[in-house]
C-alpha cells in the first residue's frame, strides 16, 4: 500500500467500500504491522471480508519506472498485480508510483489483442449532468494515429458499458474545429474514425469544451489529456478556495454582510456551494483505468484522500461488473481488421 | 475589422479606449459605410483622435491560411499591418482570422532576429494576485527545444516589463515535475535554460499550477498551450455560469432561501461572486499579443465582445509604452550567442 499517505488513507477507505457494498472482499497487500492496528475495534462482519497479504515492501514514488520494475521482486504492487494475473483478484487499486504501475501492468497483465499500449482513462462529469470519458491522460505521450483510434474505441465501450449512454459521441481533442487543423496523427486518426460505422465520430473538440458535455468520450495522446485534465482540476481548485476562503479585504458591513458572517450562514451557503459545485470536485472522481489490459488495474492520485481513494476502489467494483477487459477485446474483435 | 461580429464590437471598444486614454490615436481600417454610422452623435474630442482607413473586404473567418495570405490585398488586415509596417501606426489589434493574421504577421513585418517563429502570447491573473504569462497559446503546434528556449526569453522579458516583475520566474509546462519526464524538446529546453544566467528558471510546472501563480512565465508548445488556456477558461465559464443559473431542482424554501430570492439579494450576491472572481473571467485579459515579430500585433478572440476588444486595445498600448519588440531584441542579443 503505497501513495503519499499509504494505509492511514487507504485502509479506512477499505473500511468504507465494504461498507457500502456487501457483496465486497479486500485484499489489502501491504506491512501488516502497519495496517493491523488500523483496523482495530473495527465491525466483525466488515473485517470477514478483508484479508491482508503481506510485503515487506513498496515501490518507492520517485523510482524511475524501469528501475523501479527492476526491483519490483516483493513489493506490494508487483504482489497486487500476481494477484490478479492469478486470478485471485479481479481487480488492482493502487495510489502508488504510476510510471511503474503502468510498465509493470503491461509486463505481467499484457495488452488486449489489437491494443499497441494501454491507455490511462477517466470519467469526468459535466454540465449536463452527464459525464465524459477521456482517455489518454499520461500513459503515452507519444501517440501514433492508430493508437489514438484504439483509444477511441475503448473509450466508446467504457462510456457503452460503464456510463451507460447509448451510441457514444466521439471526439478528438484538438485546438480548433476545422479539418485542417491539429497534428498529423490526430488528422490521420479523423479520418479512420470517420470511416468506422459502428463509432458515432463527431469531429474535433476544443478544450473549453471539456466540461460542457459536447462529447461523451473525448481522446488524445498522454501529454494533452494529462494537461487538460490536471488545468480543470486546478482551476477548480482555485475557484471552490476563493469561494470557501475569507475576503480579507472586504470592508462593507452592510446588514447583509453581518448575515454572511453569521457562522450558521456561512455554514448553510458553503452548503449550497457544495451541492452546486460538489460534482466537479476532483475527489469525487478520482481513479484513473489503465484500459487496454487483459485485467483491471486502477490508479488512485497519489495524494487521494479516504474519500477519493474509495472512490477509486468503487471504480473498480464497476469495471469488474461490466466486464471492460472482455467487452474491449470483443469490440477490437468486431471493429479493427484482422490483419491488425 | 473582421472578427464573429465586425464593427459593431470593435467601433464601440475603440471609442471606449478613446474616453480612457487621452494620449490614444486610432486608426480603425474596414468599411467606412459601416462604420461612419456607428460614430453618429459621438464626442467631438474623441473623433478627432479616430481615423476611418477604408478597406473593401475583410479576410475570410474560415478561410485557410495560406490561401487567405495570397487573396489578402485589399483586406483590412493587411491595410492594418501595412500601417504598422511603415511606421503610420504603432501597433495593430485584430479580431479576425487567426491563422492569417499570424501568417500575414510574419511575412510583412518579419521576425526579430533570433527568433525562428513568433509565439502568441497572454497575460492570465493567478491566485497570487500577480500575473502569469504564457505562451505559446498556439501559433506554432510542433516546437523544437530551441524554438522553446526563445519563447521562454521573450516571456520572461514581458514579464519583466508589462508585469513588472524583477527576475521573473521560467517554468516548462509538462506532465510532472520530475526531470525524466515530458517529450524530448522540453527536456532539452530545460538543459539550455538551466545554463543562461539571466533566466530564472525553476524547472517544471503541471497544469493544475496554471492558476496558482507558482511561475512567473509559462512556456509550452501552441497544442499544449492552447489547450491549457482553452481548458482553463472553459471551466471558469462552467462556474460562473452555475453560480448565475437559477438551481431548478431547489426543493427546499426555509426563510434564508426566501431570501435568496428576493432580487436585491441575488442583485447583491452576484456583485459579491463576480468581485470575487471577476478577475478570473476571460473577457478581463482578452488579448494575445503576437510575440517576436519587429512590430506589435495583438489577436483578441473572435468572439469577444466590446469589452473584452478594448482590453485587447488596452494590452497594444501597453506593448507601445513598454517598447516590448526593442526590449525582446536587445534581450536576445545579450543572451544567445551571436552564431544563432
Amino acid at each position: 500500500m503505497g501513495g503519499d499517505f499509504g494505509p492511514h488513507v487507504t485502509v479506512p477507505a477499505a473500511l468504507q467500500a465494504l461498507a457500502s457494498n456487501p457483496q465486497l472482499k479486500l485484499l489489502l497487500v501491504g506491512n501488516p504491522e502497519t495496517i493491523s492496528p488500523l483496523l482495530a475495534n473495527q465491525n466483525a462482519e466488515l473485517l470477514s471480508r478483508l484479508q491482508i497479504v503481506p510485503a515487506e515492501h513498496v515501490v518507492s514514488n520517485d523510482a524511475r519506472p524501469s528501475q523501479a520494475i527492476r526491483s519490483s521482486h516483493g513489493t506490494s504492487m508487483r504482489i497486487a498485480l500476481d494477484l490478479v494475473k492469478s486470478g485471485k483478484a479481479r481487480a488492482c487499486v493502487s495510489a502508488g508510483n504510476t510510471g511503474a504501475l503502468m510498465g509493470l501492468a503491461k509486463l505481467m497483465l499484457k495488452s488486449i489483442e489489437g491494443i499497441e499500449r494501454p491507455a490511462l482513462m477517466t470519467v469526468i462529469p459535466n454540465l449536463k449532468q452527464q459525464k465524459t470519458v477521456v482517455l489518454d491522460l499520461g500513459a503515452n505521450i507519444n501517440c501514433n494515429s492508430r493508437m489514438l483510434v484504439q483509444f477511441a474505441i475503448m473509450g466508446a465501450v467504457m462510456a457503452e458499458y460503464v456510463v451507460g449512454v447509448a451510441n457514444p459521441r466521439v471526439a478528438l481533442l484538438n485546438i480548433g474545429e476545422e479539418e485542417s487543423k491539429g497534428l498529423d496523427n490526430i488528422r490521420e486518426a479523423a479520418i479512420t474514425l470517420r470511416n468506422i460505422p459502428t463509432i458515432n465520430y463527431i469531429g474535433y473538440v476544443e478544450g473549453n469544451e471539456l466540461l460542457t458535455g459536447k462529447t461523451d468520450v473525448l481522446v488524445c495522446d498522454g501529454f494533452a489529456g494529462n494537461v487538460t485534465l490536471k488545468t480543470m482540476e486546478g482551476a477548480i481548485r482555485v475557484i471552490l478556495s476563493l469561494v470557501k476562503s475569507p475576503d480579507g479585504q472586504q470592508k462593507q458591513s452592510s446588514w447583509l454582510m453581518k448575515l454572511f458572517k453569521m457562522k450558521i450562514v456561512k455554514k448553510w451557503l458553503l452548503r449550497q456551494i457544495t451541492k452546486r459545485f460538489g460534482h466537479l470536485n476532483p475527489d469525487q472522481y478520482n481513479g484513473a483505468t489503465l484500459l487496454g489490459l487483459r485485467g483491471i488495474v486502477i490508479k488512485s492520485h497519489g495524494a487521494a484522500n479516504e474519500h477519493a481513494f474509495k472512490a477509486a476502489i468503487d471504480q473498480a467494483i464497476q469495471a469488474i461488473e461490466k466486464q471492460v477487459p472482455d467487452r474491449i477485446a470483443a469490440r477490437l474483435d468486431a471493429v479493427l481488421p484482422k490483419s491488425e
